[in-house]
């Protein structure tokens, strides 16, 4: 059976993208798959890596869960609204102290690059943009998208990852956000086998 | 008076981004500058936006005084490492509490573009990376630079923003390590004219 974690990380859990997790999940599930949901305002943890790399932090139990539910899934589902052309430090704290070396990637002694120790899993974004017209000449080049996909994910071994980009969503008429949620839904059912 | 704001974003002040942030402080005040040096892992404040833009959340009085200090300084300077091609949690966190519609920008009515209400400062930004080689090929493309310069400092209407990128730093010669120092220590006498 496929397993599958959605990872949301909106700090309201009430908000779209609580909703696109939500309907993404329960359509996955009842598609077939094993599906966990984190809700990343729902967890207790510190955001902030204070040491950086120079000494361990002690990981919370719902980091710890975190961890071991990241390495048993086949499939990751990141959900986050655009804040700065990122994602919000709830997410980027939460990735700080999660994504650490010796669990989603190894330094090698004598090669640059990495062990990637997240191989063999694949993974789906969805960003909301909570913005006008203007907005989306920064599409090609999102910040938030790329850190994510290629200096996170792709970098630790998760390929491919998917991504949708939902915008902008202020001020859209109900029938818009309708239209996103029922592809959220689509493609949990359609991932879950 | 040239007015400075030198934002530290590593969350240990004993970090060589704290040691670049005094050195150019440190520069600039004695080239004459009247520098203000925010150490964030000092600040007392909620890095997480809570209610995203649906909601007001309070501002502890540091970031009511780091707003203060930003509308009156002339000129901005970052310094942070980067993490997952990105900025920590913490800066992330200072931008998505600080940088606030109706401080930095304002929605305009009739116009997909907003009105600039940072206009008239400039800024610099120096990022260190404790990364091997590969890791260069992010370099033009560095999502945390592209999401302060462009995304956020210049949307504001602050320009120009100018940038330093050192690294790799992981492993490097004592050296190497100084030559940095030196060259934000450099950059700091020069911005205080």
């Amino acid at each position: 059976m496929k397993k599958i974690l959605v990872i949301q990380g909106h700090p309201r859990s009430e908000s779209l993208c609580g909703s696109i997790a939500r309907e993404y999940a329960t359509a996955a599930q009842q598609g077939g798959a094993q599906v966990d949901l984190l809700d990343l305002p729902r967890l207790q943890f510190d955001p902030i890596l204070r040491e950086g790399y120079k000494a361990e932090q002690a990981l919370e139990p719902d980091l710890a869960k975190a961890q071991q539910l990241i390495r048993a899934a086949d499939h990751l589902v990141f959900v986050f609204p655009s804040w700065w052309a990122s994602m919000p430090a709830l997410l980027k704290g939460f990735l700080d102290r999660v994504f650490l070396p010796g669990f989603a990637f190894k330094y090698r002694k004598n090669s640059p690059l990495p062990e990637k120790l997240l191989k063999g899993k694949t993974a789906r974004i969805f960003i909301t943009m909570d913005a006008p017209a203007w907005y989306y000449r920064w599409f090609n080049r999102a910040p938030g998208l790329r850190l994510l996909k290629f200096a996170t994910l792709e970098f630790c071994g998760v390929k491919p990852v998917k991504y949708h980009i939902f915008g902008p969503v202020r001020g859209a008429p109900e029938k818009r956000l309708q239209k996103f949620l029922n592809e959220a839904r689509r493609t949990g059912a359609q991932e879950a086998k």
